[in-house]
């Protein structure tokens, strides 16, 4: 499986090509990114619109929804990381930073089973 | 620098501990999980709500500010995780395949410097 | 009842008035308002991130939880009627003129009970 | 113009008939309901995805994009009447309950120019 090998660093660079053959980086301010990542957002959560939460799982079987689920879901990772890029944020390392900030805030032994 | 060397297996292996460590997983059904997506995603936007786009660039030199971002981006990169681990979608496969397609989609010579 | 006798063109005048107060109309551009309508719907959504369907419609039964939604909801349509004044549109009649479009769209005999 | 003649109450039985037509009532649970306002958000915010501040309000003057505009925008506030008749709320009333909480926050002489 890729995701065996390849970092976040590797999957940046290739978005960062992507946006720099299409000379892209004019556009590529934090402010639009963050929309662009909200709009994809949003169009994932479409595909789960009307569904009550255990059918949303069972939508997953469906081949052709789960296609259309991945899609919606590599879009708003390649906005996030097109943000990283405009940052130069180390974005390993700040989602292993954030997890230990969330642990802290949202111990185990109080939150488990609840939210 | 942590992005070369930690993979998408390892950080998707982080959350689902994290998940796991507070028996989460009973509400991570993918509609939950894209709604949670979605609302990280407005708190990213929000720390540009009233800004030019000029000024959304300036943000990032500021250095509380530019912490504030990081934390939000990577909550939205941490639930984009939690919804791969919910779906066992291999994230850097699929960001590869989505890239192609839209390279298809928008040709570099017909859209270079614009949208 | 309110809702029977303020017009919105009243409610319009109110929100207004309002930005007028603050000289906020320069902040009140198109692209800045439809995101601040985005975030707000994002912290509406909030409110229900993790219940099931059932459990957000129990959820007006609860006063406090009801205020903080009915709060939410508020804001949303403050930002939107900010929006109709920025662009001079007649809410009621776009909204006359679309619900028009959807039914042609969506034929009642075609999508009873189906979505 | 209809908003000097129109109430929210009159918008909110429109859009109950239109609902109650295709028998929608089952799927529109406060949950739902929110997610599709903010799905309609992002649509909205999809207009102005790459215009910089000004180039937004210079989109209103074009006929067509206008039009795009209303309607989506249309849809964001169709749905927020959707909920508030699930809600049983009235909607007249909490803007101006909201109106006022939000004078009180942002009081005019500290926050005029500033946001």
């Amino acid at each position: 499986m890729p995701d065996d090998d390849i970092t976040l660093a590797d999957l940046c660079a290739r978005v960062h090509a992507f946006v720099d053959e299409r000379d892209w980086a004019q556009f590529h301010n934090p402010k639009n990114l963050s929309m662009s990542i909200a709009i994809e957002a949003a169009e994932l959560m479409a595909e789960f619109q009307w569904l009550t939460l255990p059918q949303s799982r069972d939508a997953l079987a469906d081949e052709a929804h789960r296609q259309r689920i991945r899609h919606e879901l590599a879009d708003v990772i390649i906005y996030c990381l097109g943000l990283a890029n405009a940052m130069d944020v180390d974005l390993s390392q700040v989602v292993i930073e954030k997890l230990a900030l969330n642990a802290h805030k949202y111990p185990a032994e109080v939150y488990r089973g609840r939210f």
